[in-house]
């Protein structure tokens, strides 16, 4: 972790800052793709094919968005794949700042983080995609690393805060069962056009803020 | 005001509720222009050209993003001339729930109302309109019938909240002296693509919950 940037851009906060570095996404990218991947994806978003080649229903597929990985396994050791394998770092703390750096980088690049908190394990998502040729757009989306009904019991909150200017996106987390690359291309997460993101960085680096709480019933749902 | 539709969609709302009918812009559709309307746009948003032909720099063009309108007039009745000549309603109270109707309809669409507040006026505007084509963006802001010093006095916030997912807007609002256009064209604004549109509606209408207060020094800048 950086910390001595991540200090500079937040002097006052007293809370956990880690510095993302982007990633390009292999699977994106068939020059650097690893001869273990046999899809001819080119560019284009695959179709969510993992849960298709799951046979064993207590097998978990490797849901790392950056590779096409061969792995699978049992859902208690995708924490320590993601570690080992893709090397993702791993976060303690109810709420912690989420520094993605060199967010001028050209789509597709994804920014990933695991965070520890309430017990449980959550897989935080920031990716830049073209889903309008020539127009990149951020989406950011938080997967619990356990099941539906487990996912149902959280909420989190990705909270942007710059230039006088505010952006909170609350939900329930999905469940790393379900695939990434769906929730994005519903986008059914926060999206930032690319002129909100330069309003909400820092020297091209954008700081997410994150939370996790236990999900209280929705009895406001509808109000305001 | 439909008050019977807004209480069944908020039963249990304390608040005002607004229910505001989407307006086909006349300047997008050249068939129902009025003869007043000079110019040729055809469907492409027009460049801000408002500001170009006033020569009093007293008075203030009229600002309407309905119409190309060739009135002007000092600041003081530019309220008046958009409740009269454009009929926008203008709704009382610190907190209120703005229910635009019909979000189905075809790109562009606009749904605007006025929001008097802390003794100032407010020009609320979601433009439903396609930067990229064929995916149609909302855009929401707002805009202080008053001059930018005075606008940095407040702060506004769009809240949307619904199946489970909140998605919260904060910024200072513009003043109707810059152009809505650019605004929204910038997308500094509060951004919303369809398919989130439609999480967030229901039954066709989209509620946005707004607020304004006046604005503190921005102490937690850069923090979280």
């Amino acid at each position: 972790f950086q910390h001595y940037k991540a200090k500079r851009v937040f002097s006052a906060a007293g809370q956990l800052v880690c510095v993302v570095n982007p990633t390009h996404s292999l699977k994106y990218a068939p020059t650097r793709c690893a001869a273990a991947q046999a899809s001819t994806e080119q560019g284009i978003l695959p179709p969510c094919h993992h849960h298709e080649v799951v046979h064993d229903p207590q097998l978990v597929p490797c849901t790392c968005p950056l590779f096409s990985c061969p792995w699978e396994g049992h859902l208690e050791v995708v924490v320590s794949h993601l570690r080992q394998t893709h090397r993702i770092n791993i976060l303690q703390g109810a709420e912690i700042v989420f520094l993605a750096t060199d967010m001028h980088l050209p789509a597709p690049t994804d920014w990933i983080i695991m965070h520890s908190c309430l017990g449980h394990q959550f897989l935080l998502v920031l990716r830049k995609q073209e889903k309008y040729e020539g127009h990149p757009q951020f989406f950011a989306t938080m997967m619990l690393i356990g099941t539906p009904t487990q996912a149902n019991n959280f909420t989190y909150r990705l909270e942007l805060n710059r230039n006088q200017r505010r952006l909170k996106w609350e939900a329930t987390p999905r469940s790393i069962l379900e695939c990434v690359d769906s929730v994005i291309s519903d986008g059914d997460c926060l999206v930032l056009n690319t002129s909100l993101a330069q309003l909400f960085s820092d020297n091209g680096s954008l700081a997410i803020g994150i939370a996790i709480t236990t999900s209280k019933v929705h009895s406001s749902e509808g109000e305001m």
